[in-house]
């Protein structure tokens, strides 16, 4: 049966789509949310079926294209990367030219989490425009 | 029409997929791969249709299970970042945890490079096993 790995369960909850668990960074600077796919035992894209990655793409772009008109950043970043958390999970990131560590990847950063007040806003905005949209 | 970034031209050139050009660092350590989709003003994926999507999903399910067969990665990481060159490019990455940055990611290391013979070896190799195969 699928269940989070630990180290995700600690991640914002957003909500379902169809096929992925969403969740978010509690990092402030940029939104940074998470595409679980629920499936059990999927250490990386390789242990899903074609149509399975298809499912993820689809959802990957519905992610991207709503983070894109919600919040305009001016890059998205989409990872699988998976060296630490072994179960497939993907980064959907919204870049600014400004933020706190542009140019620069993510990853290996400490960065400044949300107020109460902020994360609650934002979740309720995902939820009615990601999540209520699928 | 369709041109490579200058920064992606400089990499070392592995060949033509259906809808994607193969690039390749030149980093010794492990093999790390870019596919290139051949349409012009590219910068991320929201700027591909619907079906150029599922076309890339294809080719990059393609190049992770080769380079699995090939090359036994531990894990594989894949990633459309884009903040420094603004061109669609998707890194395919094989990684292991004996590799000289593991876990971390991949950028922002200066890594050493391949000798000319284990490039062209490399290369011959993922022509005949990648290229050919599409």
């Amino acid at each position: 049966m699928f269940s989070l790995h630990p180290s995700l369960a600690t991640k914002i909850y957003v909500g379902e789509l169809s096929f992925c668990t969403v969740l978010m960074e509690d990092v402030a600077d940029f939104v940074w949310l998470f595409l679980v796919p629920r499936k059990e035992n999927t250490r990386n894209m390789l242990d899903l079926t074609h149509d399975e990655r298809m499912l993820l793409m689809n959802e990957i772009e519905l992610t991207e294209s709503t983070l894109t008109r919600l919040f305009h950043p001016d890059q998205t970043n989409v990872a699988m990367i998976g060296n630490i958390t072994p179960q497939l999970h993907v980064h959907v990131i919204c870049r600014y030219k400004n933020d706190a560590v542009w140019p620069n990847t993510v990853w290996g950063h400490k960065l400044p989490a949300y107020t109460d007040d902020k994360k609650k806003e934002i979740v309720e905005l995902l939820k009615k425009e990601l999540i209520c949209q699928k």
